[in-house]
């Protein structure tokens, strides 16, 4: 098993949820945290975000839990980035009530020099501009992956481009596809991105699962079936994480890789939905994640 | 190849439909002729429904291209059941405009003799009452399925649970699954509806796929990706035909056939929602099919 490490830049935040049933106050948040977590159970992880003089002991030990690198996690003076939404209608729509940038505001990521050579790189939901920013530290990529949202489609359009068109794999949610690209048909959408640059644009489709395009055709597949979602939070952030995990241990040569690593990014998000913030991650080994792994492939396949 | 012939009970009906981008006028439609349409391509199939004397020879016409056998199919004095409606929204939200039951309103459905040793019946989508009215008159019955709607639910509860006490398979959408047990998970929903008699449990999520719950464990399908969607009234009918079509003609006896004949299922839905009414049903073949069905299958193993 290859061990390259994974680089993995984005937010960490302090997050308020509430959801029809519950209201969890100021839990460890932020698509770094989710996509650090769930990419190491794959590989070594170096994590690039920032965090406030307020950040609690107790959250640096969830990382530690899963001993990610935070070399690249800087300490600024100030209160850490705070979000807080509420889940409505069984959970099918989210709000947010509130967003403090706080130190998150002035956040330029800088690599230490430990993490320049390292191959694989996530852009987790940042600014394009930040995105770039990290992609001009890096010396020798094989294999980036970037995320992003409508906030950027609206205000950073051109410089988003510009991170598409310098990436391996987009990911993207279904409104934000068809939003970025003026479509209404998903698959034309996926169609015009790919002609943007990337080799794989991966549509995400929440509780219906996702969408590969790439110049080899199609791939689709469903999201693993959870009885009762907890919290949605981060499941994207889990799923990209999940995925680029499995992409630095076994590598990207062939359609079967991508695949896989699609279904495997697929169980550490069903995971994660179960309980609120990192919760039901810590309490997950990668043989739980197999045998998840395996479950989901034989409820998938044709031929029992 | 068995050619068991299939019996399919359904509505026979004259549409008005209108979508973002056009509008047909009196076009023939109805759960029956969907179905019907769907299975023919696997096997004999024979119609049940209604029609009254104002049925064009034209749609008579479109039943004998694909060779349906209408002893079953009465004519009554009186005007054919008319339905009307419109797609907004991107086609994601179908509204009813009118309908007009006419001579539906009085059919009982009575089984032509050649029909009551078939082993295969699909009950499409008509009252509870008469679900159970047919299933009297079968004989040897194999695998039956049926389908509902929200109308039953509301308004037939009990039968209808009588009839689900009698199929081997249950075909319903999301919203329904849910609304019949009143449960806002779909698993739960599912797992209800597996203990109240049927062997398998389809619940059908439109451009998202579909789910097959049975003692078995699950089954998960995307929906065979199409670039744009022109009327998808009768998809779900399209669908249930085609699958009963498959098993008619390969047997039901493992989870590989039934996972089979879904695939199927969904690749003839997928052919009829490119066009109005029949229309794209009208100008395949059973290979073209079969293509769409290998070219489904890559696009949703693992192992390309």
């Amino acid at each position: 098993m290859k061990k390259d490490k994974l680089i993995i830049v984005g937010s960490v935040g302090i997050d308020t949820i509430e959801t029809p049933s519950e209201r969890h106050e100021s839990i460890l948040g932020g698509s770094a945290s989710y996509a650090c977590a769930a990419a190491s159970f794959f590989t070594d992880v170096g994590m690039v975000g920032v965090v406030g003089t307020d950040f609690p002991e107790a959250y640096r030990d969830v990382y530690r839990h899963f001993k990610i690198d935070v070399e690249g996690l800087q300490t600024a003076e100030g209160e850490t980035f705070r979000w807080s939404g509420v889940y409505e209608d069984n959970m099918d729509h989210r709000r947010t009530l509130s967003t403090d940038l706080n130190i998150f505001a002035s956040f330029a990521p800088e690599l230490p020099a430990s993490y320049q050579q390292s191959p694989y790189l996530f852009l987790a939901n940042i600014s394009p501009d930040l995105q770039l920013y990290v992609l001009d530290q890096m010396e020798e990529l094989d294999f980036v992956v970037a995320d992003t949202m409508d906030l950027w489609i609206d205000t950073a359009r051109e410089t988003l481009k510009q991170v598409i068109g310098r990436v391996d794999m987009l990911t993207l949610n279904e409104s934000e596809a068809k939003h970025l690209t003026e479509k209404n048909s998903l698959i034309q959408a996926g169609q015009e991105l790919l002609n943007q640059g990337p080799q794989y644009i991966l549509i995400k489709k929440g509780e219906h699962g996702s969408l590969l395009l790439s110049q080899e055709g199609i791939f689709l597949i469903p999201a693993y079936p959870i009885e009762v979602v907890q919290d949605p939070t981060g499941a994207g952030d889990s799923y990209a994480g999940g995925l680029m995990g499995m992409i630095a241990s076994e590598g990207n040569d062939h359609q079967t890789a991508i695949r896989r690593a699609i279904l495997y990014g697929s169980v550490v998000a069903s995971f994660g939905v179960e309980q609120f913030s990192l919760d039901a991650l810590q309490q997950i080994t990668l043989e739980d994640i197999q045998d998840r792994a395996k479950h989901f492939w034989r409820m998938i396949e044709i031929d029992d």
